[in-house]
């Protein structure tokens, strides 16, 4: 047996979970993907620790000695407390003591934190965010998340909730598309995997999924050009409103969708560089995560070895 | 002769600069304005140095034992350093050395940063934003300046520009109004004190200020009525932004158009509550300044005190 420890960690996301034993040094020992969904209206507290158990037991073996675990999770967390104060995927989730639960479940200490904080706190320490006091950190997939770090600390606001990039406004006319979140003209309804799908489908009447109609840009089909560069265009008014604000000079972005970065990137910086004041022109780095969406996963294992340290 | 020490400050406008001296506690002994034009393009920083020195000596009575002196100017400052970068106001003026030059020329320390980030530090300090751990605290005036607090620190970014609320862009449109950055749509365009006075001309063919303006929409003047309601709805849209990037649950305004609270205030809060994602709903507080405008100079005292202690 192996007497340093080791940490679980999961990152869940809409259909599935992914879990990982983490080294002590933060790189990944071994992960699994396992189908969850958790999107139902109905889904329980019960269902979510489930089907954590699920994903994390069986991942480790006799020889490890595992001290906690870290869960990435998709709503607001009250603080570092581990409840779940919302969900917007699992509205009935409310003020959920998730990692007190899933910590007597698995006899283990837990920290729980939103999955987009995760990411970024992930991508600060090992990722391009590496020696950057502040880091604005975008995860692009099926929906728009981030996590912000602010003089090395992850920063959540008052209530958890510093972290609603996606939900930027980029468009305020009349002709501004419907969100999930039910407002007009936020960035999640123009860049994220869901948006070009459904972007794709209206011009050409054919519905496809993100990677597909990438597959399709790539061979100089024009509406899927149009729709990857529209998606990148409205992601770089959104980051240029982040960086008026905060002046962060560093945006990592990482997530399903940056597999598209070659189409993206050109029109996000075009349309930041433009829309910011002129002084922070030229200044402003947009980079793809370098952690092949590992970012949450080794971010919420640095949250519990945070634990272990309290 | 006084043993314990005064403070000096100065807030520097577009027109004139405040300045006071301040009690050991932070509060103001005696205060004087004094008209300088400090917005032509061939202002020099001999120039600005000599107004400061005009502002300030002269308010300093014998007895009264000056230990530091603290700035607030409209321009972006590098770190704590007292270096101008740059200043929209005045274009000249690059990397200048404001506070040693200062400090040269009045043989006291001197700390000069951003006057929006004065007015939040003074704000946080004495006003409306005391004991909240994040604030954002905008000055509504000719222009729109900002500062941030979080967690209990000054936040100024990576290149001491964390303040451009005024250029968070409220209209995407073709109509989208032209603002002095030479962007489209910023929130200055259309709920500063200019956006009222050009946006009510418009309307009207009259040229008011809009402190004008704001007595005869007092007498029901109708299309006074409305340049103020929809600067206040304009506002509502920025501060829904910032809100949603940073979940602060406090925004406090100071600045002469303040004096306009009871016409901008609602449609604020009702553009403001419409743009948050629904859990953040009816969770943020937008107060006026408690200060009387002296947000600014308290909080440059504040800066000033903070260099005696280093």
């Amino acid at each position: 047996m192996n007497t340093q420890g080791y940490v679980l960690a999961a990152d869940v996301g809409g259909t599935n979970i992914r879990a990982a034993v983490i080294n002590p040094d933060g790189s990944i020992r071994k992960e699994q993907r396992v189908q969850a969904d958790l999107s139902a209206a109905d889904v329980s507290e019960n269902d979510v620790i489930d089907a954590l158990e699920g994903a994390l037991t069986g991942l480790v073996g006799d020889e490890e000695n595992i001290t906690a675990i870290g869960i990435g999770f998709p709503g607001f967390f009250r603080g570092d407390s581990g409840i779940l104060a919302s969900s917007p995927n699992i509205p009935a989730l409310r003020d959920v003591e998730l990692a007190e639960a899933m910590s007597k479940r698995m006899k283990l200490p837990v920290s729980v934190q939103n999955d987009g904080l995760c990411a970024a706190i992930g991508e600060h320490q090992f990722g391009v965010g590496e020696e950057r006091s502040n880091l604005l950190h975008i995860t692009l997939g099926t929906g728009i998340g981030c996590g912000l770090i602010l003089n090395n600390q992850p920063f959540t606001g008052d209530n958890g909730m510093a972290m609603e990039f996606g939900h930027l406004c980029v468009h305020t006319g009349d002709k501004a598309r419907l969100c999930g979140c039910g407002n007009y003209g936020c960035v999640e309804a123009y860049a994220s995997a869901t948006a070009i799908s459904s972007r794709y489908a209206k011009q050409s009447g054919q519905h496809k999924d993100a990677a597909s109609i990438y597959k399709m840009a790539c061979k100089e089909n024009k509406a899927a050009i149009n729709v990857f560069e529209e998606a990148g265009m409205y992601l770089g008014l959104a980051v240029a409103e982040a960086v008026k604000l905060l002046d962060i000079h560093l945006v990592s972005i990482s997530g399903g969708l940056t597999g598209a970065w070659p189409l993206l990137h050109a029109p996000l910086i075009s349309a930041l560089e433009s829309n910011l004041i002129s002084p922070q022109r030229g200044k402003v780095i947009v980079r793809r995560s370098s952690l092949n969406d590992n970012a949450g996963l080794l971010g919420a294992a640095m949250l519990a070895q945070t634990l272990l340290a309290d």
